[in-house]
């Protein structure tokens, strides 16, 4: 059984439609116009594949397969239909897309599985329009609860009810799902970094989706006039910052294995002035790892790091921002996806996500898996974003035999 | 004969009124109502020490104490009365004080000079309200020309000639002044920096102000998701820019005596959010040293240490933005000051000025020096600037004997 490559490249061309900046990539924010376009069209496919349609309080879609045995939880397949401004074609879509396939090669051959398959649009996993992100499967789990939810603003000052009041879109009351009516969440994804094309490989298993921390730096030294300050009276924040970053990557030289990375993305000057002595640097550590040990490692290593940048001249104040543990994916449903990667002859390696994904909110409640196809050259968050069918069908084949495996669905 | 330390802090807090933000430091700009009452002021003192006042068609103020031999070209003595906003009392005030005091000490004791001295009152050398700067001394030398400083448009959006008008101002036909009428330029300033308060000296020769490099860097990596890019496939453009700011101050370790400093005091990341590895940083590199020898050797260093930094992954481009030379200041007069202060039982030491003054541009046309006072802990440019009464009337006893010198003045 092979997933349908014109179909999906043609609902890949669909979904791209439904952007609020159609020349300038997919910009399809939560419970706008094109959330409403994407949410209609998802609808469609869904009942053309003869799925009992439903919607939550928080807009997220479910496409339901019941199984010949109801009583059984179910098997969760699918993932997020919202996108970051001016982004791509393929983050998240491609995964709803996927789960929509599976669905439709499901109805083609009528296949009947014994435990109940839902196949599921999710919404604001990007936190895009409303801080956070993640916020369909937080609100599922419960992890958002409802009365926090509905107090949610957006950037554009609109709370969640009143902009789905706007949309149009009548949803049923808000409520988190009993954890008991789900067995498993399945996700297909694109990768977002360049370690498959590098590698020419297929397809990602992914092992962990890595723990985050982000920590707040303030580098204090004294202001001066670039002048009159002779370069020995001198206590430069920039120069005290720039020899902290400079080396920040060697601190985790030697955690390849378990995928640390460590980024200064966001920093300001003060004054900023091209002939005053900078007295102040402020910026953010991103520090990611796959295990919370190695992360801990890291995390240590850092504080000692920054300390040493101590100096008599020179402050160097931290603070944690951000904390976010690692999750380990389902062990068991990996294996099977490796499985089927050698029975379809694709090729594919363990690998850690670097990114957070609604997986890993599921993960903490029931046995769930992402796997990943490959991104060209790594680009996300762009118009530039790109993945070839044949290498996202490939995903979906295998995305396909999990789904027939977990769902326990005779094919023949 | 000593200066009066009453009368001139007394002046320094008269002044220090005239600023548009009084709680908040001096804001003097040219042409601004404060400007208008510090002139009426400088012109009032002019009077009561007997002096003819002129104006000139940008506003300078000249007190002239006619010499015996009027076929002599004349002494200037003064400084600049503008300030930058939320400035202190004393960058460029101090020195038409000193001026002013100095006339006041002339008139007191009816001393008659052989050669003409002008006490002069600049406008706008920091360029707070004009871009540019010293575009009062600019002005007079012709350096400036008359239409180009007619059409200078200012950061309100008037031009000069607007603005003068909006002051209410009434000055005659603007012309720049024949270079045979002017034979030396003498100029008393505050250091704005801490080398004679940490050295425990009283008086600064400056032997000369500096020239000055301003390059814009601009680095050129690729951006990346902090999470999903791995640490060997990035072109972090911030940590290559680190690596270059952090080692900037060695290459000029060996050249303390030549007074070169280098400074980077602008910095801009892009997109500058925390979880995207920075594709570009822009920023800055100032400068300075004292002769055009070492400031060309500093220079080659810098270019061939930034082209160290280029990589297959890291470009670096730069460009050049400002040149000026440096330029001694009058080795005769300033041997006159060094006598002046030995015999008064001063201390002073030689040094470079690492800031740009009028006195710069006049010493490229007629023989001129800059003597510094002390500022305290160095700073400037600020509400907290501040120089000690009897430090600055020091200053101004040697000023004086410096005039009487060069005036050739009989005392007894």
């Amino acid at each position: 059984m092979q997933s349908n490559r014109t179909r999906v490249q043609q609902w890949i061309q669909t979904f791209q439609q439904f952007s609020a900046t159609p020349s300038e990539g997919v910009t399809r924010l939560t419970y706008s116009n094109e959330h409403v376009q994407a949410r209609n069209k998802i609808i469609q496919i869904m009942k053309e594949a003869h799925l009992d349609i439903e919607e939550d309080g928080f807009g997220n879609i479910y496409g339901k397969l019941v199984g010949t045995d109801s009583s059984l939880p179910s098997i969760l397949v699918g993932s997020h239909f919202d996108s970051v401004p001016n982004g791509g074609a393929f983050d998240g879509t491609a995964g709803v897309i996927a789960a929509l396939e599976v669905a439709t090669l499901f109805a083609e051959h009528d296949f009947q599985p014994k435990q109940t398959i839902e196949f599921v649009a999710l919404v604001e996993e990007e936190g895009a329009r409303f801080p956070g992100g993640l916020i369909g499967s937080r609100s599922i789990l419960g992890e958002l609860p409802v009365e926090q939810f509905e107090q949610l603003v957006g950037f554009d000052g609109l709370t969640t009810v009143e902009a789905i009041e706007q949309s149009g879109l009548t949803l049923p009351q808000r409520k988190a799902r009993p954890i008991d009516t789900i067995a498993r969440y399945i996700e297909l994804h694109i990768e977002q970094g360049p370690l498959l094309e590098n590698s020419e490989v297929d397809i990602g298993i992914v092992e962990s989706i890595v723990g985050l921390r982000q920590l707040a730096i303030t580098v204090i030294g004294e202001a001066g006039h670039a002048g009159t300050t002779p370069m020995d009276l001198r206590a430069d924040a920039l120069v005290a910052a720039s020899k902290i970053i400079a080396n920040l990557p060697t601190l985790i030289h030697d955690q390849t294995e378990a995928g640390t990375v460590i980024t200064v993305g966001h920093l300001e000057v003060y004054p900023n002035g091209a002939n005053v002595i900078p007295h102040t640097v402020e910026f953010m550590i991103d520090l990611r790892s796959s295990t919370n040990e190695s992360l801990h490692i890291a995390t240590e290593r850092l504080y000692d790091y920054l300390k040493l940048h101590e100096t008599e001249e020179i402050q160097v104040k931290l603070m944690d921002k951000l904390q976010v543990e690692p999750i380990k994916m389902d062990k068991i449903m990996n294996d099977y996806l490796k499985q089927s990667c050698k029975e379809r002859k694709y090729t594919f390696m363990d690998m850690h996500s670097g990114a957070g994904h609604d997986a890993m909110i599921f993960a903490k409640h029931v046995p769930s898996t992402i796997l990943f196809v490959p991104s060209h050259k790594g680009i996300s968050h762009s118009p530039k974003e790109w993945t070839e069918i044949e290498d996202l069908c490939k995903g979906i084949d295998i995305l396909f035999d999990l789904v027939i495996q977990e769902s326990k669905c005779q094919t023949k």
